[in-house]
């Protein structure tokens, strides 16, 4: 079949993450056997979506208009900032905590093997918001990585250089967690900060 | 973030198969974040892929041309035809056996229920292909569900009464199959169906 357009289309697909090429020959053939509109409509919606969206001025959050639903509203706690590493952090959180201020989306973790350093990651941009005393707590909600760790520290010590007071997600056992089942370094972490009861 | 562009995004992944809001989310957060220009390569073969890929006049298969890439191949055999019920089907035998004949891609199977007849899966087409004696052998490739084995029953049916040779792909214990793991169906066709030695 060489490069024909059936092909390209299998092909196409494949740069998505998880997507291998049997995956993407599922796809394209149940686009071509089933579902003819909704391919149209997916190919539409990419096209538009990658025209117009872009990142929230204030908090990096992906949005097609200059400042994010989140940003926009107004009864959110605006000296209360959520440091995330990407979009589907913020979704997260927002989804399943009652937190009620803003967010600040990194789109990546320190990892200077590869080449992803401060600027990348907007470090620039919170450092400004942090001065002028107008926020009260920084939340580090990185994920619970070695580089998600590294990147909260380098946060942390930038702003306890600006007198802001940070705090991190708690780290421990999850939910539903049967210690039998639990790994190694969660236990050990979960152990070496245990709290007060 | 209600109807934003993102949304919509996440939304019309989830008509492909075995995507779900998660999947969405990731692919639509991935194609923003780290491959802008491959997710506007996709929409745009998408585009192109249902607008130019309809099927073979001869053989069903999805093809740009009017002929496919295997009909158009002289030096197969056109006296073997393999029905299969889909387009992963022929890739399935076209990559892996050293069939030489040409092939008739139904897309689906008989079902009543699905509202899928004769008509759906073209067995006119097929019908008209048997008579005039120029084809000596017709092998069933449908798969080997109770679907597949009464569509292939019907076919043979229709074959036996335009004196055309019939057989189907062999049913049994699949290659590495341990006897403990296989399921009892397979075990007892496989048994029933055993053949000289």
């Amino acid at each position: 079949m060489g490069n024909s357009l059936l092909h390209q289309l299998i092909e196409a697909f494949t740069f998505l993450p998880g997507v291998g090429s049997k995956t993407a020959q599922r796809f394209a053939y149940y686009m071509l056997e089933r579902d003819r509109e909704g391919a149209s409509r997916l190919a539409a919606v990419i096209r538009e979506a990658m025209e117009n969206i872009t990142r929230c001025a204030n908090c990096r959050m992906f949005s097609e208009e200059d400042l994010c639903w989140i940003c926009c509203d107004d009864s959110r706690d605006e000296s209360l900032i959520c440091v995330v590493e990407n979009s589907s952090g913020l979704m997260a959180m927002a989804a399943n905590t009652d937190y009620q201020g803003v967010y600040f989306v990194l789109h990546g973790r320190l990892s200077p093997l590869d080449g992803i350093g401060p600027d990348e990651i907007g470090l620039d941009q919170l450092k400004e918001k942090l001065t002028g005393n107008k926020v009260r707590e920084l939340i580090l909600a990185t994920s619970s990585t070695v580089e998600g760790d590294v990147t909260a520290h380098v946060i942390s010590e930038m702003a306890a250089g600006l007198n802001v007071k940070t705090t991190r997600l708690a780290q421990g056992v999850p939910a539903g967690g049967d210690l039998e089942f639990v790994d190694a370094t969660t236990l050990f972490n979960a152990f070496k900060l245990r709290r007060d009861y």
